[in-house]
């Protein structure tokens, strides 16, 4: 599945995740008001909008990029009907050829973590019949329990040929409590990076590993670092757009052969037709409002690219 | 909530919690079989079964103890069908009036976090109307992303008078590749209870925090040291009986007033007709082989408890 990524970027010459995130006042009312009048103002209801919303941002970008990382959160929310919602984007993407992250940020330990990884990469024996959870293609996972949390993740995915981003450095203003304390002289998501490179030394595909990391966009100068200390790993970037990251900001995320890095835009994609940029498109045109944001963040980070060549 | 459960505690003499955490080759043959009778090998059927084994072990212990802790990778590996035995555990073992711990072990920032917990803990709003998901009344944290990660659970568990169980220090083997490095000379698991209590004292009840923490009963000196770093919060303590723990290693976990501690044990209950100690009960009487264990379990931590005093 690492491959496929890879091919995606390359095609697409987009080294870009869309987040689908949906919050329900991103969605546009008119989408509201017939989830809501087909299943009342309801959990189905909210559910429903929430996929119409996906459905048509999908459909707009799916040849622009090569994958979408949808946040678990946005549809646990809503329970079981937002779960089925997540379950049926996940599938859809799947449908579009897109590969699909499921940013689920789970972590336990032994058989508890191989449950987590069954559900969202494997399959779950049932008598003498399997079946598949959720399906994505790789997960992002919580490092905080150490190996006995990362390794039944890693046993599944060599089963599955299916991979892994890990939290190293993450985007949020407090990340620095935990991640950046000193140990040694040197920052904690440093060890963490060092800990990823050696479990992506032990699930490696052609050129890359199947155990990447998450490093956040707002923070250039470690995102240089860590590119050093996992040459072989993945970096899922979030943080670009509204978070504050720019395309000049991602340059040392990637490594000289142009890959290494994917990076994710959340709100700044799937809501644009909010933004003052793109408020010409209207609310019924929110998917193209978004296919025109993939367009122009694209040509941000391939310019950065080339200027730092 | 925190009061509720001090009380049921007090009420059962037994600071235990129940770990709902069915693995399919615990459930007993009759039970998988009458389930897929009715709904096939298919997760339908894995989610009978898995609620109809709960619902026998619920009945037999609910009057001995205040509380239990379903660990929801064991339903989420059976997709959507698992998380409905999930919410239909929740809502049952509260109708018994349990205390209902999600260990979901979540934990990401700002408005995803916030999802998380309205989606497990608060109400979510669609249109004029508002939903509770999974209504847990505690469930796990992860720290790994410091306050923007923890803060919103703070913000629903005010509205709502629930409460966290933080991850400080894991009862896992590998707890300590992270949990365990030095911080100009101290673990970094202290530095992380330590804000626990800062985050505790935003949040009291009567005399113990809605804010608590997870101590492994593996690491009872760790146990004592964080007791003293965090004296209003109680201590969730899992590990004892299968992973090892005993009722003498976890009185350090107790304050003098006798509480501040809730004992988890999950397999060592749930499954205890499958240890030679309770084989006579038989697979058909498994949960009284539950009922044994806890009262077991009781005697153990009561006793040691009195030995310490």
């Amino acid at each position: 599945m690492i491959q496929k990524l890879i091919e995606g970027i390359k095609r697409t010459k987009a080294p870009i995740v869309v987040g689908l995130d949906p919050m329900m006042n991103y969605i546009p009312e008119y989408i509201q008001k017939k989830a809501f009048a087909e299943f009342g103002e309801t959990l189905e209801g909210a559910a429903e909008a929430v996929w119409q919303y996906n459905k048509g941002i999908v459909d707009a970008v799916y040849e622009l990029v090569p994958a979408v990382k949808p946040q678990i959160a946005m549809y646990e929310q809503f329970g079981i009907e937002g779960l089925k919602a997540f379950e049926k984007t996940v599938s859809y993407c799947q449908e579009k050829g897109l590969v699909v992250i499921g940013d689920i940020k789970r972590g336990d330990i032994g058989s508890t973590s191989e449950a987590y990884a069954v559900g969202h990469l494997g399959k779950v024996q049932v008598g003498s019949h399997s079946f598949s959870g959720f399906h994505e293609d790789f997960v992002t996972v919580n490092p905080y329990l150490g190996s006995d949390g990362v390794k039944p993740f890693m046993k599944i995915c060599k089963e599955e040929k299916k991979g892994l981003f890990i939290l190293v450095k993450t985007s949020n203003p407090s990340s620095g409590e935990f991640q950046d304390r000193l140990v040694d002289g040197r920052p904690l998501y440093e060890l963490v990076g060092e800990q990823v490179a050696a479990w992506g030394e032990e699930l490696m595909g052609d050129t890359y590993s199947y155990v990447g990391a998450v490093v956040g966009a707002t923070y250039p100068e470690m995102g240089k670092t860590l590119r050093k200390i996992m040459p072989k790993s993945f970096i899922l970037v979030p943080g670009y757009g509204a978070q504050g990251g720019k395309g000049a900001d991602l340059v040392h995320f990637f490594n000289d052969d142009g890959l290494g890095a994917i990076v994710n835009s959340s709100r700044g994609i799937i809501a644009a037709y909010k933004q003052e940029k793109y408020a010409s498109f209207g609310a019924e045109n929110y998917a193209e409002a978004s296919r025109q944001a993939v367009l122009d963040m694209q040509a941000d980070i391939q310019g950065a690219l080339e200027a730092a060549k």
